[in-house]
């Protein structure tokens, strides 16, 4: 069953909606579980009866795997330091992307460990951390009315881990999973979101990426 | 006419030729004239007749307006600040991506100014900075017979130059120019070239990227 911890904003919300419509069953996390049950209960009209069930962020990380952190960037260090005992050993697509807003521009912040998926490997040294999901826009995927057309790039220091996230990219229609390389390359991914935030505003539109040649 | 900087890289040569076949006119610059004769012998078959002429760096930067960029970053902080005085009040189009390779594996080098266009910005203050190019591969634009498949992000902090960016990418065949904003934006852009080069390698294959939703 795939988790998701701080399921409730947008991004986890939107991804959990593709991802049921895909076959897949879905634990979805709030610290708060009158949160996570409102928003399944948003979200159930429109996915296979029972594909997404509300959780507390805790009782996802014990049940499920892989589990995608969807949090804001501000809580992704604590929330990942809190819960780094139970998140060994599990392998968790890290799909937050360090972004700030000043005077209505994106800005990347800048992470000493060069990305959010590094400083989530730093805090969680046994874990297996994936980069990925970060460049398709939150409300596109919560449209159900919505077709997706979107490459996304996954980055993992393990192979494995990198096929699934791969794969299960692959599952959501529009969408195809592309091999990012090693995790240090989420930087790169991570800060377009950025520059696509920006690309958004001037064009009013919501972009998305696509790799061309491949 | 459009003039070139340390055009006898690949990336300099490779825009040159696309540049030259769409119309343009073209001085190719090198700190050695005989390599700048070279490579516009070597590109003279593809272009038509007289649409680019070797010169000197020095000249280039008296002569021509707007002005490409192509040096190896190694280079780019020394050329511009040898050339300060030439490049003053021009348009200067950056195409410069750092990055540096370790153990087969590109990682984008950190630029104190936050990207090799707000470097340049800093070395010219009184040249306007356009940002674009880095994403097209050198090799897909050297070779005459290859169809290129492209969008080309143009950062800039003056208006009527980002336009004017927008527009040479639009002219050569299979690119469109995007326009991605203040030139703060190149730093997100330059770090994907790192991000390509990775995936190229991955894939076998020369990748690049279009923005999809616009």
């Amino acid at each position: 069953m795939i988790g998701f911890i701080g399921g409730t904003g947008p991004e986890g919300r939107g991804l959990a909606l593709r991802l049921a419509r895909a076959g897949e069953k879905i634990l979805l996390g709030s610290r708060d579980i009158e949160r996570a049950a409102q928003a399944v209960n948003q979200l159930s009209t429109h996915v296979p009866p029972g594909s997404i069930s509300a959780s507390t962020n805790n009782e996802v990380a014990q049940r499920s795997d892989p589990i995608f952190i969807a949090v804001p960037y501000e809580g992704h260090r604590s929330t990942l330091s809190d819960m780094s005992g139970l998140l060994a050993h599990k392998t968790i697509v890290d799909v937050v992307a360090p972004v700030t807003f000043r005077k209505g521009v994106a800005h990347a912040i800048p992470v000493p460990e060069g990305s959010a998926a590094e400083e989530a490997q730093t805090i969680l040294p046994n874990s297996i951390i994936v980069a990925a999901f970060h460049t398709i826009s939150a409300h596109d995927l919560l449209d159900p009315n919505m077709s997706i057309n979107s490459d996304v790039i996954v980055c993992s220091d393990n192979y494995n881990a990198k096929q699934l996230g791969i794969h299960l990219a692959g599952k959501i229609e529009g969408v195809r999973g592309i091999d990012g390389g090693e995790l240090h390359n989420a930087s790169y991914v991570e800060n377009l979101t950025a520059l696509l935030l920006n690309i958004n505003k001037i064009y009013k539109t919501r972009s998305a990426i696509r790799i061309s040649g491949i």
